[in-house]
């Protein structure tokens, strides 16, 4: 079985994320900019965004990967470890069941498509 | 348990429907800006994007926010409330579960990450 | 039921995408630019998006719908056929389940939310 993880995490933390999935041995995973508000509520100010009440958007990367089941612990101990601060923005992680996987090249299956 | 909801949503509709996400406690939620074509396949002209096929699409906001399950029925109903017009194209709402969620700065999983 | 699949295709694949999807008959669904690496690693380069590890990331479309159960395996077959090239960066399929679908028009549910 595979899982779907997503990762909101700091825009300034992916550098060292990135360099820290890929030691973990996650090579496929996509990546986009999402804006959210946190428990932070505008404390902040996000110059690049603001929407018309005046309450600022903090930008974030959004992460996402497939991996299989036996790998999550470690990719969230990966993620926690590369993105933790101890400040309020630190992000989230989330993880959902995916039910199948196809990869397009080959037609091949579950697990088959993500190694 | 935790559910991640998905609206699809005018992107006039925005503003309201922020506002009242905040009053029902929904203060954690991305935002993109989605393409979409339902219903209305092409009846209304997007300048923004149009595909080589001379179809056009509509821009969109997907917004996306993960709730506990005893919330879920209370967002819905915000979200119907703030996007309803009766016209094609008021979007669509997606409900998912997720099998667990983390937040990083903290490390509290499940309902604790949320609240 | 109703399930959710998102590709991760090739940009220019899309057109040839779109244009089968609507003969088979989906007319509804998202599409959003993402940034992904799969088994290639970095062997090709991406003028418009490189990170500070000089590791370049190929921009893919990812293209999400919401069909029902009894039209997956079409869906995933016209996937299959419109994107199968043979070369390494294909893209990839997966599927997830939906848990509740509505429609803000009409407040339809299930699987009248998308038809």
């Amino acid at each position: 079985m595979i899982k779907e993880i997503i990762a909101v995490i700091r825009t300034g933390k992916w550098p060292e994320t990135l360099a820290k999935l890929e030691e973990a041995g996650v090579i496929g995973f996509s990546r986009q900019r999402v804006y959210g508000r946190g428990k932070q509520r505008g404390l902040r100010y996000s110059s690049d965004m603001e929407d018309q009440r005046g309450i600022s958007f903090l930008p974030k990367w959004m992460v996402t990967m497939v991996v299989e089941d036996s790998k999550v612990d470690a990719v969230v101990e990966v993620l926690l470890k590369s993105n933790h601060t101890g400040e309020i923005g630190d992000g989230k992680i989330f993880i959902c069941s995916v039910s199948d996987s196809v990869r397009i090249r080959t037609n091949e299956s579950e697990e088959y498509a993500i190694n």
